[in-house]
This record gives C-alpha cells, structure tokens and sequence, in this order.
C-alpha cells in the first residue's frame, strides 16, 4: 500500500470531522497531499465512515487520475486539486456541510470576525465566492468551484490564504486547508464555532461592528509566526 | 409471521429516525409496502422504540384493515397509505415531528433551496399543503392529510413527488418518501438538517435568494439518474 | 419508609427530567400526592440527581411540615402545595428551568399553539402569569408564585388546567402537572419541544398564525378522553 | 509537588468545563490560588484537556514567575493574577469562550437580568468591558484586559464583583470567579445557560424588561447570605 501514512493521516482527518458532529452520513471529506510523490490521497465517495480503513483511501495523481484504490475518489476531488496546484505550502484540504458555516455560505454573506476565537484562526473575515455562473455549473463544475475560490485570493486586498485559511462557496459550503490534514480538519471544527458565535451576536446586536484591526493582530500573532506565545512550542 | 423482511425493514427505518435525534418520546413513525402481496408494514400507534420488535410491527391492507399483529397501527396509518396508492414507485413513507422541518410547517412556508445540500435531494422548495379546512378536520381528517399532500403534486408547477419526495403539512408536521422505508428515513434526517440550515440562513441574511436553476438540476442530477457520479456505483 | 413506592415515582419523574436534557445541576424537581394520606413527596433541595435515592425524597404534610426525611425539601415547595390543593384531580407537579420554556416564560410571552404536536398535549396557549408584585415577593414568595398560577384558572376565557397541564411564571420558569408524576414530567419534556419549535416558527414567519380551534380540538381529542384513538388502549 | 489539593482542585474545574461542554480543544483556563502561599495554580497552554494531570498544573508567583511546572502556563495567566490582586475574597477564576456568553461579549452588550435563573447567580446584569484600545492592545494586552474587567467594578453603580461575579470582555468572551475554583466552574456554567435563554428571550420579545428589583434582591438572597434558604444548609 503506497503511503500508509499519509492515507493514516487523511483517515484521522476525516474522523476528526464526524467526532466534532460536522458531518452527517457520508457528507464531507478530507484530503492529503505528498508533494514529492505528487500524489493526493482522499476519502472515498459516498462510503460509511464507520468502517472505512487506511486502505479506503484513494491515491490519485495532480490530474484526478486513481493511481491505487478500488473505490472512486470524491466527487470534490478536482476542487481540492485546484488549492493544492494554487497553494504550494498547503498539505491538507477539508470540505464540509457543516450546519453553521454552511448556513453563511448559503446566506452569501463573509463570516465577520466579531472576536477574538475568529481572530485566533482567521486575520479577517471569511470570504464567500461569487455565485457560480450556469456556464460555470454547466461546464466543468467541480474544477469551477475551486476556481471560484482562488479568485479570492486575486481580488485586491483579497484573501491571503495561509493568513485565513478557509473560504465559502456561495450557495454550498465552506472549504478550509493548512500545513496538514488534521490542520485543515481543526480549522474546519473551528471555523463552524466562529460562524455559529457570529450568527448569535449578529442576532443579539445586528449592529455588530466587529474587532478592531490591532486585536485582529494581536490575536493572530498570538498564535502564529516567530513570536508567538500560545502553547507549549 | 408474514413479510419478516419487510417488517425488519420498517423497524431499521423507525430506529433510524431514533438514533438521528429526529424523535421524542413515541413521536413519528415509518411504513414500507409490499406491492405483490398488497400488504403495509407500519409502526405500532404509541409502542416505545426501545423495545420495539419486528413481531411488533403491524401488517395492514390497502384499506387499513390489520392482516396480522395484536397491535393497533399508528394513527397516521391512512395517510401513509393514500401516499401509496396514489405513487406506484414508492417503498416506503416516513412521518416525524421533528424540531426544525415541523417549525417550517407550523410556520406555514415552504422550506427554500438554498444551497447544494438541499439540491443533493429536493429538486426544488420544500412545499407546505394548504391548512386543512374545519370539514376536512373533522371528517376523515387522516386521510384529508393525505390528500391535501397529494394535491401538491396536481398543482400547475406543482411538486413532482419522485425528485421531491418530501412535503410538509401545514400546522403539523412533514413527510418524507422514496424506493425503501430506509431511503424515506434517510431523507427525513437530510430534510432536518435542509431546515436547520434554511432557518439560520435567512437569520443571516432575509433577502436569501436560494440556489440557481442550473446548480438545482447539477446536484439533483449528480445523484440521481444514468449520469450520476455520487458514490461507489 | 413511608410510601415507598410514591417515593420511586418521585425520583424516577426527577430524573426523566435530567434524562430528557431539562436540568442544570441541581435545578428543577418534581413531586407526588398521595391524597389518601394527605402527603407530598418532593426532591430535596440542592441535591445532586446523580447519587439521589428514594430515601432522599422528602415527605410533608398539606401545610409543608416534614414528615420523614432528613433533607430539607425543594424550596418550590410550597408552589407545588397550592396546586395539590387547588387541582384535586392531579398527583404529579414538576418545575424547570429548561431552557426554551423558561426564554418564553421570561419574555412574558404566552407560548401559541402553534401546531398538532403542541394540540396532542395542550388545548391552547400555555399561558403565562402577571409578573408578581413587590408585596407578593417580598412576602409569601413561594405560595404567591402558586397562586398566580392558581389566578390563570380564574380569568374570564382562562386556563382550564386539565386540557392544558401547563403554566409559566413570568420572569421565572414553567410548572406542569399530571394525573401522575411521571405524567408531569412527561408533559415537561414535551412542553420544552412545543416552546422550541414556537421560537423557531416565529422566527421563519412572524405572523404565524396558530392552528384552528377544529385542529386544536381534534389532536386533543385524539389523545384524550372516551374517544381517544391513540396509542394501544 | 507544591500544593497538590489546589492542583487537584484547578484541575478538576478545568475538566467541569469540558464535561459542561463550555470548551472547543484547548480553549478556556481555570485557576486556583493559595493566598497563603502567594501562589497561582493554572492550566498549561494549549495541552489538551483528555490527558492532564495535576503535575501539569503550572504554579507561579504574584508576577507570573513560574515556581514549579515544566509546562507554560496560560497565555491568559496576567488577566488571572490581576482579578486576584483586586478581589482579595476570591479563590477561583475561570476563562472560557463558550459559545452563548461569548456572542454577548461579541455583540458588546451585557447580558439583562431577565429571570430567576440570572436572578439565583448574578444580581443585575453582567457587564460588558470597553472595547481596548490600540495602545491597550500593543501594550501589556493580557493585563490590559484584566485592567479593562476591573475598571467595571470602579464605576459609579458600577458592578460588585461578589454579587455579580462574572464580567465580558468587549470582543472577546467571559471570565468569571468565586471562592474556589469549582464555584468559579460553576457560575461559568451556569453563565452559558443564562446567555443562552436571553438571547431566546429577546428573540420573543424585543422588549423584554428583565426582573424587578424586589425579584432580583429575592432570588439573590435565597442563595447567599444569612438568610439562604437554598439547598442543604
């Protein structure tokens, strides 16, 4: 079996998303990437979790084509190709249904970082594409979808991807990634927190004006780069 | 005892909704049908689902006579029955009261597509019957239930029951349908989360102004038909 | 121990409460009569539900006076008092603070009956009551509670409290009865479910309009009296 | 190892949270202290919560020097010492961003006193800091945020931080303290469930009044004071 660790890593991930309740039946999957290899290792489609195995795991090469695995890959496969290709410091990618961050991207509306929970994770908004147009569902749809995301990290003063790593889809649901599988996964559990927080203070305070540019930073930085203070490292 | 399987079946199907947190209590109730012997499989009317047993389950036939089983069917029997006779192609019919598709219905509206999680299964709103009239409450107000769903299906751009296999009926609570008892259930839990998702999107946005024509017929379509990709098949 | 099994029912009407996710810590309690002997049998005040036997369960007579037990009893129990004495027909009171009745209940807002699941338990609105004066809650706090419950029986058009087992004190939390404690406690959870969905249908349609009085009549009917069609019996 | 009990104690009140589902990971942090000793018992940073253990519990001095401990301490350790400093009758502190009180602190409004619930923990509403300012932010931000929760207690009818001892800070979640650290647990739960019903609340009735004085001042003493009557005491 070509990289059982890997594949290991892909399964935990994928696992991680039904302990955290951000899944129901076989909605949603996580995937790995072996940059030297070129390889993509992902959940299989429509299969029960209950049982899925390292071996479930599909191993596809950087054009979708299944180079070991009997089962089919997900049917997101393309779009998690695309921000692997866009993304060259990424090494996971997660998509969900999850309830809260779904509903913002059905809403059309960025998650707005109204706290420092959202600050800790994401060092602005979380953006939502444009809605697909029907060339665009028509066509090749999945690859699309992807593309509707990395037009945001084009658009001035756009997303920085590996400053927020995490973006909706308009009309379908949020996509996160990071250095690995299970950091992507974590972002995932994160990120339906921050949109469900953000739902309740918008409903509590629709004024809600959201942290100031100084604590987005210092939150941020809290957690990430050379000085950060947050954890045992 | 007649139709084993199709009372294991039935049994599956009502523990299913128990285990998706779809019931409380004895609330809700699930049917298959055998189309050969004309029978009806259906929960026993107020039996605890913790000890429930095929045995428990009641046979009827298409006029709601019990064939076989010492107890009562639910008191919804004679809707789930006009459901099928008057759709040859279903198997079987779910009945919840659960939390956020019944508050659709007591709200009287139709549930919106907003998103891809919706389109992967209705191709198109949620409908709600009219309310029933007081003639119709007080006649045979079970069947009238039914036959309010029916007229859905009769209305010029009415509901096409087989790619919207679900219905709610105003001030109580939906339906659901499909090929198996189990495909009902499934779509019930999935019309649970369509609604919960539905509610906290127009919370986030009122003027939600749901998914395109174009993304409806890709989902709808990637999941069902010759051409679909979903899955292992 | 005097009236062992009244006790049993008491604490196992208890802890359904905590079964069915309605009480936080120490909160909530519920009690039985036992008219023959003019006793009640109550929860103990503070007392943690997870060690709790029926030796805990505190006896008092109809002036709230301890018979046996060495705990102190709810400090609710004087409330639960009047009731006994003002509903001769009912053996079973039970007070939450569970969270959506209790939202109504501070919002001072009578919870409508919105739909079938609300008509199978309560034949109209749950009401709620004035908000007591200063001279009631710096007085008899406890009794007056009870008796404004007591004064919603009274009003002109008022609650009858045997088709609707249900009060919430305004700025405070529901009280239900039953024939039972375990009938109580029963329409506990259930009353929490109908104040959920209530929020939840206005909040899809705040012109929610509430079922007709022939539907109200009918579900009711359904579950209650000689005509009754639910269930086994 | 210094001060088992209190470990043993901080530990435990960490643990609470997470078994009252307050905390996501590893967020949150509760604190102990030994006045005696002058010593602050906290969690470490960013460990997770399943495999502590009282020897992971970092004990430091009034100026956050570590004193014994191979672990950081919290990175909110300067918002602990700070409370502890000023409120000389504490034991405990406990942080947690728990989803409910959190979206008050984001919406920047204190959570009304609209119940009884509110009423047995918190006497008047909990208060809402200032946001920070830049210069706060960039500065000492750990203890400016302690500063920002004291300056509460200073303002005229400003809040008693025994009475009400519970205060959100603008933009970011709720700190909360008592006696011990299980009572600083305890209220911080309790403080979830309470933010929870106000928000349903003020979704009933957007002009929803909160408690009187006189229900407020009753509720209060029922538990604290000479005269409580709550409980086994």
């Amino acid at each position: 079996m070509l990289l059982k660790d890997l594949r290991e890593q892909v399964l935990k991930a994928n696992l991680e998303l039904v302990h955290a309740g951000l899944v129901l039946y076989t909605f949603g999957n996580a995937s790995g990437i072996d940059r030297k290899e070129g390889l993509v290792a992902i959940k299989p489609s429509g299969v029960p979790y209950e049982t899925m195995q390292p071996s479930d795991i599909v191993l596809t090469d950087m054009d979708g084509k299944v180079v070991e695995g009997n089962l089919k890959p997900s049917s997101d496969l393309d779009t998690h190709i695309i921000l692997y290709k866009r993304l060259p410091a990424i090494g996971g990618v997660v998509h969900t249904h999850s309830t809260y961050a779904t509903s913002w991207a059905q809403a059309g509306r960025p998650i707005p970082a109204f706290g420092t929970t959202h600050a800790d994770y994401f060092r602005g908004p979380v953006p939502v594409t444009d809605p697909l147009t029907d060339e665009e569902i028509n066509g090749d749809y999945v690859l699309n979808t992807g593309l509707a995301i990395c037009r945001l990290f084009d658009r001035r003063d756009g997303l920085d991807p590996m400053a927020t790593p995490a973006a909706l889809v308009a009309g379908h649901a949020p996509f996160t990634w990071g250095p690995t599988p299970a950091d992507a996964a974590h972002t995932a559990v994160v990120l339906e927190t921050v949109a469900r927080m953000a739902i309740l203070s918008l409903s509590i305070n629709p004024e809600c004006a959201g942290v100031s540019k100084a604590l987005l930073d210092r939150h941020y930085f809290r957690k990430h780069g050379p000085k950060a203070t947050y954890g045992q490292n």
